[in-house]
């Protein structure tokens, strides 16, 4: 019989969907590195020395319908109540025709941070969608697009304060009334730079004392007050204030700005963005013109393209991916792109008159919810208020509460005789009606029909805001998703091709991973819910842990970080409160090689460290005697050393674990950036190389999508020693302060990289690291000749991303690395990344999940950008006048006369390039310096939209 | 104070969301017009005689946060257990890619039939896939694109063995091993038709007294035979076999086409697509290559477009569209296109080893489960099967189906004695343990350990399936999501622009609706659970009849037809019914204009009936005075008249009333068909006006989306004097026979027009009824001298849709209706409905949920045209080489070399097109009679995919 019933296994989700190649291909793959076997080249690839000695084992890989059903009944563990606790964060509906096509759609989530502006025109629009709306709302002049969280927002406020206000104080006076956490964070971060925090009363401030002040509006308990005196005093004293607001409040109340602020910050989550038990949400900040230079964060602006037409891109981007290292004040990069994206949807979604008419109802809902309170014999503060209400119940505290509860509802306990209250715009009758009987009352809600304000008169706000017509379509669905669709369609992300970008790990997001993350039993829980009702967030988070924990070597995680440089700096934070228990807080020096990530240096300032940079080698390996003479020299104050491995110039170094000895030698801890942990996972572990603590990008290594430049999670991995050191939470027992607004950072997220892990197994994962190192080492050989890889092992190996030297064009064609990224748009990919470590290479990263054929495109677009500088070289084609200085080119240059010297078809359709399926980026080549010259960050006017 | 608290209202979901034009664009429209109010226009629009009296109301309109908790209060009386009760339907999982990019994706869900194939490459080739698939599977040589459900396409199936065999008996042989409900319907279809049915065990047939057979493989209680002797026999007697094959038992089993049968039908329900009570799944048909023009159903074919590059269409498309009224043997159109994909992209996904892997699981975990229960002491039957067997348990059934459902899970109760298992993909361990345990046993299962096989050996597949490249894509979930994204922006789809076609009401298809219809507790039901565990259903569809009798002025409503043209089929069975029960059975006269839609005499004829024509006025109208004579000559044997209203020429005729007392006089009965509903809701009832029984097309009005060409939904209203004759199913208790596979036809989708009602309520339904109108009449008024329309009311006014006259331009310029809507393919529009009902003219409708902008976008594009014509007809430009004769223009003509008399910009970007948003068809105009004479219906050859 010709037929044999088991011939066939069922597919498992590492080996079919995961990862990329099929066997087969991978034996192809293998012969022209010249290996027979996968693990022959991972034996040539990954030192001995640092092997890891016990494969990664959680027992079996999950198949996809175990992992589901599994996911479920944890997530079933959350109990999803009505949450009236505020404090930051508010019931908001998301608008389903966003849910679907940007939450859920990956042509949104997978997309990249818009560095490259041809590829990103529809994000870029979305985004500066978000900055014109925080602009409006806020009054001031000019906005970021999007922070990680509001407490780190008002962090950065204050530090912005410092470097800008022309006091020369270091005292920064903090309302009283601002959020716990906002006050937390502030804390954690001036503490190591020297800023002396003063909390207390609005009304107590003396403004010649201070540099800034930060006040929240309304105010955590629910005071509304007009702060113009306060900040006119801060102004007479040269300060500057800071001013936290929830924009759903602006849109009836007088804008910071109008008030004179400075600075305004806040959280964009209850526009529409799922509350996720903290996060990820889109953190906003605005400032006036004067002070925009120093505004931490990416900004969208306007420019042209090389034919003159509007184009949008990052400004001021040197700020940022060629951060001033040593010099730096701020390490943010991650931004929240696909929340502010989904926040400016929102705005554009209901316009102005929608938030308003939201906004007053929250209103009368919470006037109407006062009044029966009253009604019932209770004093209700503060007298006028936007959403929230505080009651003070003295003992009945826990009686109230627990009836609430019981009701369905939580409300926030405030010390220990307050109880506070806050609607949103998704509270119901029902719910106003549950809490007067948790208050013990009985009465029906008639807000809708009644319509009661207590909103101060003062305040009221009469300027107009959202006036661009944008956010002034006629609100029908069809219009909204088609505009949501051109927008998308704009854009080149992982749903259309490979993004190959070194250090960046852009690697498959399954849509099974990102399935439960908009289950309402994970995106509907408020962040400070007894941990009663989130016992499915802690199993899972405990769960993840300790993969994480097997992975790394390490024996505990903080999951608060939620960006890679949030890890970094929490990690620093950690080891600085380790050195200081010990008595040896005086331990500031902090080792870096120069080829490390912008963010270390920057990191290493915020925990108020001095950076010592380590020089390389010419192979790009750290320079172990350099290492060694400097970790002497400053051996009394050694505080840490921060290091990448496999390192930045993709390569698994030998002498890691020397330097991890020489560090601790002399008393310092090691910091092992997981930036590159795609090349580690089941192969080697930083815990056991030497490292005391890491952080993870969960985005990079753990599948988290990166959402067009945001969310991220930065989790850190720590030895014992450093474990009580971690990031605490006002809301949980503590010892060191928090970093992020929310207990986990952005736990809503977590699932997916959980998911990752239960269904690959360990196994999975390990053959998935392997198999990444095999694409890499496949892109290296088959460009070999053409672009050469800069650096490689004793072996002539890369880890999992090769850095391809692209000067030898670049002397004999005038090719420049833009040119040949601005070409591969052509061809139909992102760009590699550009010049970074190295000025004029391409560092190029496949991850394990591209196909071989899509990374044979690639290889092949590759050659022919090599053959095209040739002919440049060899004169036969104009040294300015060709496909690679004209790149990207679009349908409008083929619409158009055409007097190049070469063809229509050479310019669009070069190799690699699908032909029906092509992408076509939506504008030419756009030129950044015009833009940082002539910086706009709000919507350009309506005709400049017009598109006919 | 400037600022009032009061100004705003918030936003409702009729006149926010769902209707397109603000209330000032209306007012500009009317304008237009000739109007000053809204109300004004309807008054002349709407004849008076014809108006309700009564405003629909149901309450208030709920708001989108109140609907999505109702609808899910509602939901969760559905109880999701773990159903093994087969029968045809299967518990399957979606794999999640799928469900996010297809199932939940408008770009899929919103598109139209692939009717102008320019534009519908994408879903063409995904169907493409569909037919390779089910010819491979079935070993048969052309499959259509899908089928309503199994038991339509076993009737269907029928009735072509009817037509294509040389036998000249009258009866059809049904194996008693046919799933139930496919003898029903079967039973159904052929008692008006005059085909005698016996069912019966295949070793009882005798060939020589059939024309057909239908066999059931495997058989519903499980049973595995081969039935290659018995079909033998059929073709020695001139007679047919039809086999009603399980496509996954197919992975395994020698197929259909291997055992000599001519035709195989089934359900491709369980790859991928969710059960949802019943619906919409995909069935199939495929037949041999000597039977092909007799299939009924849709059609994929390859062709080639006029530069002769490779391009798909529906094939023998006259059949349908054009389909030969009197002549008609079927009246299938609807397929369910959008299943169909989901099936076809489960195997791509899965491959052919990925499905013969899970079919060998389910197998060998039904193994085991018959081994369990064979060492408990029960006798299982059969001794051989695939997925499915039988325990006669004698007086334990009602015990061991309640221990079942107590563990959670459902059996199949067979007769008094019997209980049925059928296991699926997604049959777990503990299931399989707790079916034992039902049973008294307790065991542990080990079936993916201990493979064991009980399938007969002599039929065994050795021939290969899905041998196509497309099958053989590497699974990784990156390329398939790319391949999935690509098809889809290969197309033209609402998500993108405005598809305005008469008589098909492409309206919004809003998210908010598409929510809860992947819900679990709406997708995850068997048809045939007990009536306690599918309450939710219960309560939404008789809340859903509750609206729509409100609507339609009608006593009842059946939903189980799941097309318009079954809900026709049905109604008119129904009336057949009726006139049985008064002894008036020799009824069988059918009035019908000839302005009817195809479907309509086909329908009759299905029924039994003789049609006879009746003639239209010069205006388009029903010819009353032909009407009635036709009505007294046939007065004896009237049975029904057939009647669309507002016409199919887009009017209000005033004669309805009329039309209606004739017939009745003359005892017969008045069907309304309700395709032109949108031009009602609210302001007029059918049921009011003289109908007896209509049907709805809720994938029309009621906004289901098309999904590409299906699913459909038809629920049919009538009187209180048909409800006992409305469609039955044996399932239930029942008079008449069923229509459909599933009691109420394809429920999953009912959740969209549910909450249309509940978000619209009353008002808002009739507000979008007036604004279609005055979307279309805005359109025929700026139309006026470029396009005039054909037909209006006496007052010049068209009801929601308008006929344009395009005849002129065809005289003067030689510019044919196909030109127009090519050419509207280059301003990025679908065309409008072409040639019907009257050749040589373009009938729009617009629908209420259209943006004035788009609208006017629309009329932009269509006086370019109008202008262009002038021109070729003014001799300014050649008659054969210009815009529209050439169009549509690919930007492969772009780049090519370019000899024509008009510049590429005027090609590409007449006024209306997007400029960097255009729509870029992949072919140009596309040859269907090349296609039709070449007819090829299975994927080409791979080497006509590259795509470089």
């Amino acid at each position: 019989m010709g037929f044999k019933l088991t011939d066939y296994e069922a597919y498992d989700f590492a080996n079919r969907r995961h990862i990329g190649p099929t066997t087969r291909e991978m034996a192809d793959m293998l012969k022209v590195i010249g290996f027979k076997k996968l693990d022959e080249l991972i034996d040539d690839t990954v030192p001995e020395a640092i092997r890891q000695k016990t494969p990664l084992d959680w027992g079996p890989a999950m198949t996809e319908r175990d992992a589901l059903y599994h996911m479920k009944e944890v997530a079933k563990k959350n109990k999803v109540l009505t949450s009236l606790i505020g404090q930051g964060y508010y019931g908001t509906t998301t608008p389903p025709v966003i849910l679907r096509n940007i939450l859920e759609n990956p042509a949104w989530y997978t997309a990249y941070t818009p560095y490259q502006p041809e590829i990103s025109q529809g994000r870029l629009e979305a985004l500066l969608n978000f900055q014109t709306m925080v602009s409006d709302l806020t009054g001031l002049d000019i906005a970021n697009a999007s922070l990680l969280d509001e407490s780190t927002a008002a962090a950065e406020a204050m530090t912005m304060a410092k470097r800008s206000a022309k006091s020369k104080s270091d005292i920064f006076f903090v309302d009283e009334n601002c959020h716990p956490q906002n006050i937390a964070v502030i804390q954690t971060r001036a503490e190591p730079l020297g800023i002396e925090v003063i909390v207390g009363a609005p009304d107590d401030l003396v403004a010649e004392d201070v540099f800034g002040a930060i006040f929240q509006y309304p105010g955590t308990y629910g005071h509304v007050r007009d702060f113009t005196d306060l900040i006119e005093n801060l102004h007479d004293a040269k300060a500057l204030a800071v001013v936290a607001a929830d924009p759903l409040a602006l849109a009836l109340l007088k804008s910071p700005g109008e008030m004179g602020a400075d600075i305004a910050i806040g959280s964009t989550q209850r526009f529409g963005v799922p509350l996720g038990y903290g996060g990820p949400h889109a953190a906003y900040m605005a400032t006036r013109d004067a002070f925009k230079r120093s505004m931490p964060g990416r900004i969208i602006g306007v420019s042209i393209d090389s034919h003159g037409n509007k184009a949008y891109r990052l400004a001021l981007q040197t700020r940022e991916q060629h951060i001033r290292r040593e010099k730096a004040n701020s390490n943010v990069c991650t931004a929240q792109a696909l929340l502010a994206v989904i926040a400016s949807m929102y705005a554009v979604y209901h316009g102005p008159d929608g938030i308003k008419a939201i906004a007053q109802s929250v209103h009368r809902k919470t006037a109407r919810l006062a009044k029966g309170l009253e009604s019932l014999g209770y004093k209700v503060e503060p007298e006028v208020f936007f959403d929230t209400i505080t009651v003070n119940v003295g003992p009945l505290q826990g009686v109230v509460m627990n009836a609430a509860v019981t009701g369905g509802i939580n409300l926030r306990k405030i010390d220990d005789d307050r109880v506070g209250i806050s609607l949103d715009e998704q509270t119901r009758p029902e719910t106003i009606e549950a809490v007067w009987r948790a208050f013990g009352g009985d009465m029906e809600d008639d807000s809708e029909k009644n319509r009661e304000y207590r909103l101060p008169e003062a305040n009221l706000r009469d300027s107009e805001f959202l006036t661009h017509p944008i956010f002034h379509l006629n609100r029908a669905e069809a219009e909204i998703t088609r505009y949501m669709r051109r927008l998308a369609d704009r854009d080149l992300a992982l749903d259309r091709a490979m993004i190959p970008l070194g250090s960046c790990t852009m690697k498959l997001n399954a849509t099974i991973e990102m399935i439960p993350v908009t289950w309402p039993e994970f995106s509907n829980l408020h962040p400070f819910v007894p941990a009663d009702q989130a016992e499915g967030y802690t199993q899972m988070i405990d769960d993840l842990n300790d993969k994480l924990c097997q992975i790394t070597g390490y024996d505990a995680i903080s999951q608060q970080p939620n960006s890679g440089a949030q890890g970094e700096y929490a990690g620093l934070l950690t080891i600085r409160g380790y050195h200081a228990s010990r008595g040896e807080g005086h331990r500031n020096i902090c080792l870096i090689p120069t080829s490390a990530h912008g963010t270390n240096p920057a990191s290493a300032q915020m925990v108020g460290w001095k950076v010592v940079p380590v020089r390389a080698d010419e192979n790009g390996n750290i320079d172990v005697a350099d290492f060694r003479e400097k970790a002497e020299t400053h051996s009394e104050n050694l505080a840490a050393c921060m290091i990448t491995y496999p390192s930045t110039h993709g390569v698994f170094e030998e002498t890691v674990n020397e330097v991890c000895e020489v560090t601790h030698k002399h008393g310092g801890q090691v910091y092992i950036d997981g930036a590159n942990m795609n090349a580690m996972v089941g192969l080697s572990r930083p815990g056991d190389i030497g490292g005391d603590v890491s952080h993870l990008n969960l985005h990079k290594t753990f599948c988290i999508p990166h959402g067009g430049g945001g969310p991220g999670m930065g989790p850190i991995g720590v030895k014992a020693h450093l474990a009580p050191y971690l990031p605490g939470h006002p809301e949980r027992a503590h010892v060191m302060g928090p970093v992020s607004s929310a207990p986990f950072g952005s736990p809503s997220i977590l699932p997916v990289s959980w998911a990752y892990c239960l269904l690959m197994g360990g196994a999975g994962l390990t053959q998935a690291t392997k198999v990444a190192i095999l694409n890499a080492n496949y892109i290296a050989a088959r460009l070999k000749g053409a672009f050469d890889t800069l650096y490689t092992s004793d072996h002539g190996r890369v880890a999992h991303e090769c850095i391809l030297d692209t000067r030898p064009v670049a002397e004999s064609a005038g090719v420049t690395v833009d040119d040949i990224a601005k070409r591969l748009i052509d061809n139909g990919f992102h760009a590699p990344t550009m010049s970074w470590p190295v000025a004029g290479t391409l560092m190029v990263e496949p991850t394990e999940s591209e196909p071989k054929a899509e990374i044979d495109r690639f290889c092949e677009a590759m050659l022919s950008i090599r053959a095209e500088a040739k002919d440049i070289a060899d004169g036969k084609i104009d040294a300015e006048n060709n496909p690679l200085k004209n790149a990207p080119h679009t349908v409008a240059d083929l619409v158009g006369d055409w007097d190049r010297p070469y063809t229509r078809k050479e310019a669009c359709y070069p190799p690699g390039a699908f032909a029906v399926d092509k992408y076509w980026p939506p504008v030419n080549r756009v030129d950044n310096a015009y833009g940082d010259r002539n910086l706009v960050c709000t919507c350009p006017p309506m005709s400049d939209y017009v598109d006919e």
